[in-house]
């Protein structure tokens, strides 16, 4: 196991949060390309974990949603996302946070997601995961014992992209990280997601997985890391859970296009 | 105009806030008759703004989520809803808060909802809505303005009962009166909701009015606020927005059921 200050990463991770409270609802966004918002929080964070993280782990790779590249052909790659979830942010919804994760030859070794607006802290180094002090794990029941307080969260297309049968609720948190650590911590059954890329998953799974989690495709397919660090963006819908429900929800959720 | 100590409602929603907030993440929730939770602290804050607005207010009656009925056929009524969004309080979600209305003849008049997370305090007296100190009021764009940024606030059921057809991105937040609000402060565009009772509208709706928008059935009737005072649910999906936008989602939102 690759030795990771854990509580280095915790402390640097406050102080973004703290940033990113100083600008939350006096923000002004910009469009990058695709027409996702970016805000000075975003470049700001970013640049501040980019320089402690070269600094501390010379021999990494970074890659970053704020157009970060730093040797992401290392054997270790930090991939991060400033703020996972810029558009509530950029709304004034509180569903947001800083997301770190660490890739081993593409695959998510360790990660930490914090929400400053609740002061939750999720991290996972190896196979333990935890929310603060604590450790947790994701839920685990057959599809026969889900009921109407089940939730599920779901991305912010899924009206025109997604039909899903679901007897529980859905609720779209806005921030792919945050919609996998509360599926981590128990909370939600299972997620959905039908857009990913490197930076806003890494530290996710990383959590997921120590929780005893997966992600696989709607298809089935496991997540290929490795394509994600490459650039390349996983259109196929995405489902996050324990084993058995990603699996029950193959055969619940269907893709419109 | 009644004279209402908005002020002194204001620290009375943040001290009801601080109950919550002590008792946030470490919750039991019960389940009432309907399967829906309650805790703790919404029957320690509907005690709480119980007694007081008794107190100060003596000819009013009050209506209270944790059934909470006095005098309800007094000329000025309270609707209270401790903590709006009890299922996200107990899934460690940061949307909910304390709502607090007052009708006139079962017309909205006052209003006020506090998100203890985000320390935003919505607030309404007559005919100017505010968010802290600040006036706000709803977008008002239309229908071919809409762009893939823009939101809607949607039920937790809306996989099972709406059909939306939508542009932009869907959000269900957990709270009725978050949902309202954020329209009232013009982040969401509008907001759908499938279950409504007196005590998660009336704040939001008094808000809602001040700042420019309207609230009306999928059917496109008026909401009518004495029934919900006389303890009917409405169960037809009901749609918040300005007049505008409301009129322009009838035609894109379907009812399953």
């Amino acid at each position: 196991m690759i030795d990771i200050d854990i509580e280095e990463l915790q402390i640097w991770a406050r102080e973004c949060g703290d940033i990113a409270l100083r600008l939350f609802n006096r923000v002004k966004a910009q469009r990058k390309a695709d027409n996702s918002p970016v805000t000075e929080a975003d470049v700001m964070i970013e640049r501040m974990l980019v320089e402690r993280l070269a600094q501390r782990y010379p021999d990494h790779g970074i890659i970053g949603e704020e157009q970060t590249k730093i040797d992401t052909t290392k054997e270790y790659v930090w991939a991060l996302d400033p703020i996972d979830g810029t558009a509530s942010f950029v709304a004034g919804l509180p569903v947001w946070g800083i997301s770190i994760g660490l890739l081993h030859r593409g695959v998510p070794c360790a990660g930490l997601f914090y929400m400053p607006l609740t002061d939750d802290c999720y991290w996972a180094l190896g196979d333990r995961a935890f929310l603060g002090q604590q450790t947790i794990s994701v839920v685990v029941a057959a599809d026969h014992e889900w009921n109407s307080e089940d939730w599920l969260a779901i991305p912010s297309d899924a009206h025109r992209r997604l039909d899903i049968d679901f007897i529980g609720k859905t609720r779209s948190l806005g921030s792919a990280a945050a919609a996998i650590c509360y599926v981590a911590r128990g909370s939600a059954l299972g997620a959905v997601l039908t857009y990913a890329t490197i930076w806003d998953l890494a530290g996710g799974i990383a959590i997921l997985k120590a929780a005893g989690g997966v992600g696989v495709t709607l298809s089935g397919v496991p997540l290929d890391n490795v394509a994600l660090l490459e650039g390349r963006v996983i259109r196929e819908p995405l489902l996050f859970g324990a084993p058995g429900t990603v699996e029950a929800l193959r055969c619940r959720i269907r893709a419109r296009r």
